[in-house]
């Protein structure tokens, strides 16, 4: 994976999937994200069309507050939840990233919404810093 | 729910939250999609949060060719996968909102997945002209 604008990047040396999937939800939790749903990337591409994909999990995670609060002021920001993560494993360690709340609300251009985005970029942030 | 530059939407009057599940979930197999997770927003936010919501389910549906494609190409991208589907209940009727791949993956910026988010737009597109 790479760095881009929509996300934050981290790679730890060593680290295997597992670690560095526990790492990120003990990470997440703190800053009163769940992880709601799982996608084990693997198992699914060679279940459903039978190829072969490196370990890849693509976690959601939602803080239910922050989320409560979004989908009261605009009910249509539910197709841009949960916030994403993914934990892939490379050789020599595990890469983690995570979306950035801010690029993902960017197409929703309701002043309402903003700093909830902007809080949920923020924790989002402090994940990121703590890995 | 609304019509927002990043999604189609329909209003299925008189259906309930369960037909208009099953109805988009049949359309989206039919152009290769399943629904890879499925989140109950109201369950969450009762049990998470002790709040009440109307009934409203987050789907994440995946067509395994495109995102196995795009994933070769340019393996952050997964942190913008699946697509998101929304299905809530009214008083009158249920909503589907279906986010469009295009506007989902604008911040990617990147001319060999531009097509796949293209194609996975016009699968999208008839999904919701069928329903």
């Amino acid at each position: 994976m790479r760095q881009a604008d929509y996300s934050f990047y981290k790679f730890l040396p060593g680290a295997t999937l597992a670690d560095a999937e526990e790492k990120v939800t003990a990470a997440l939790k703190r800053e009163g994200f769940g992880v709601l749903t799982r996608i084990d990337v693997k198992d699914t591409l060679k279940k459903k069309i039978d190829v072969d994909f490196r370990p890849y999990l693509i976690l959601g995670a939602c803080n239910p507050r922050l989320a409560h609060r979004a989908l009261s002021q605009d009910d249509t920001v539910g197709l841009l939840l949960p916030c994403n993560v993914v934990v892939a494993q490379k050789n020599d360690g595990a890469e983690i990233a995570l979306a950035r709340p801010q690029s993902m609300f960017e197409a929703v251009k309701n002043p309402d919404v903003q700093p909830l985005a902007d809080e949920a970029e923020e924790r989002i942030r402090r994940v990121f810093e703590s890995l």
